[in-house]
């Protein structure tokens, strides 16, 4: 595959770093009491680069694409929903429309691969590669040139995106499916660790989706074996989805440009997971707004280290979460610039 | 003890909640995709007492007051921070100032018995009992009828204030030992279990504040021994606060109008659990706004029976938990105000 991943900035810079922790430190509270929302106002600040970080106008974008796979049964909905869902995001009327306007963040829907026809509107980039994936339990999803262009595609559309915060959303019939292949292929577990209820299987469902799955990962051993550096990509390529792959490359556009990636659920960390696995170093851009109820979410996070916001029981998608949790995010930039310190407010400090 | 607790209205009416789950259920997402949103915008239903509950004008409220008990070394901080603290809530530079600020919520500080004598100015309500509780540990904090007189303010001010929420906050150098006393009474937890760190005891520290404590059990042994009715307010008087008894009206009040009361941290929910010894009822008019890393917080909300939305590690107080969940209180009325349903936005169901 041929493919230049964008370099990354260096967030690493120790006096930015204890500028920010010294700055939390001298606030009227007592030391650490804002817990996670200190270390995300920290992390916040080194994203940024400032001492006191600034929000501006936040990108929810809502990835959308169809998946072949979709065929085998391994969804409780069929494929259309992913058109109609769409429709009702630009209507304003899906959860994610509903959240975004509440907390002030601009809504845009991506076709990446939808099996259908939009009529061209205010809201809706068409970045369309193909009407939905091939049947990954059959061959490989995409062709390496359909990834190429897709991570390609996400690059772009991040370049022209307003404001310094990329929220991560996702609509595509049968994609908890592409991710819990992913989670199988970058995290090595069983294909049973990976595989949950998604939109809301019952038992027999679940155990078909891990038949389907199981098949898909046989039908393309092959690809997914190499070790070579570009192995994530190909892994992207035979298991994943068109929105999946246009989200890696708005993932890696949007760390090279230090804006805030907000992570959501499932399906939005697979496609953090396999820039992480291309670039560890990108997971110091993202915040994981929650943790999912589907099943693999909890063991992924563990395994990529990371700590969510949330935890809500959701499994939405859509970037709900990465809506819900936006307000935290404004919250701990407004902390480290808008507190008084005990100097300027005059109160006395501990005696500990 | 003379006192006359207000009714409360009955916020069981099956028909309500069965028509709040079929809305929630007709949204164009699958059932239940949204977890706790969902039981939240329930619960908002039903305690304001509509289909599609609208929040209005949210009123965040400081009750401040000192502690004698604080003499005695168990709090890391000086009693004078309770005034300088208030000083900083009304000059905006308070951790819930900046966050009731950026969320849209007015703030309102109660003097319920702060050593300092305050100036008057909007945003301050003076209703100070005393300058001070008496030391718990030689003592009763509380005359029975200082403790009456707190729970009519807590009631008279209330009925004053706008809007149809009250989120909980408070300040009083000391006051984690008040609730941890109270835990230990209400709950029968040894005191061990109940008592924390506060702003930032250190392990002596720590020891000496369960010694304290276990003294003011002691000291108090015959007047919280009774069994009546009325105990949990023999209790409040003797182990509490003027801030927590002022609350515990506020608290009543708030539910017998139908108002949604949101509940902070380890203090506010000593508050709450002396209302609810009292009336058991009552806790289906608040909602628990985060998980404190206040030692007893979350086997005291587990003995309550209820699920915080928030779990960040919080131990700041201040109402600071309160603000920063109020966001997901919004987006639950907004989800059952704003969303399509699958009929309205022609979106197919599952074929579950």
């Amino acid at each position: 595959m041929n493919f230049s991943i964008p370099d990354l900035p260096d967030l690493h810079d120790p006096a930015l770093t204890r500028a920010l922790q010294h700055r939390l430190d001298q606030k009227t509270k007592p030391l650490g009491s804002l817990g996670q929302l200190e270390a995300l106002a920290l992390r916040l600040g080194e994203i940024l680069g400032s001492e006191a970080p600034q929000l501006r106008e936040p990108q929810l974008v809502v990835f959308a694409g169809d998946h072949g796979l979709a065929a085998q049964g391994v969804s409780a909905y069929p494929s259309d929903v992913t058109w109609q869902m769409v429709e009702n995001f630009l209507a304003g009327g899906a959860a994610v429309s509903v959240l975004a306007r509440l907390h002030g963040i601009d809504l845009t829907v991506v076709d990446c691969g939808v099996r259908h026809e939009f009529k061209p509107r205010h809201g809706l980039l068409v970045r369309k590669i193909a009407p939905g994936t091939a049947d990954s339990s059959q061959q490989a999803a995409m062709t390496p040139e359909q990834c190429t262009h897709a991570l390609s595609n996400g690059m772009e559309l991040v370049r022209h995106l307003n404001g310094n915060a990329l929220l991560l959303g996702e609509m595509g019939i049968g994609n908890t499916s592409a991710a819990a292949l992913l989670m199988a292929r970058l995290t090595g577990e069983p294909i049973e660790v990976c595989t949950g209820r998604g939109t809301g299987l019952d038992d027999a469902g679940l155990a078909r989706k891990c038949a389907v799955l199981q098949r898909a990962l046989d039908a393309n051993a092959a690809a997914i074996a190499s070790a070579s550096a570009l192995a994530p990509l190909a892994a992207l390529a035979s298991l994943g989805g068109l929105e999946i792959a246009t989200m890696v490359g708005a993932v890696q556009q949007a760390a090279a440009q230090r804006r805030v990636v907000v992570v959501d659920g499932f399906i939005t960390t697979a496609a953090v997971a396999v820039a992480a696995a291309l670039q560890p170093a990108i997971l110091a851009s993202c915040v994981f707004s929650h943790r999912s109820q589907e099943l693999g979410h909890r063991r992924w996070l563990q395994q990529l280290g990371v700590q969510p916001l949330l935890d809500l029981d959701l499994r939405l998608g859509e970037g709900s979460g990465a809506a819900l949790a936006w307000p935290l995010l404004e919250s701990a930039c407004r902390i480290l610039g808008e507190m008084a310190s005990f100097e300027s407010a005059g109160v006395s400090r501990s005696s500990a």
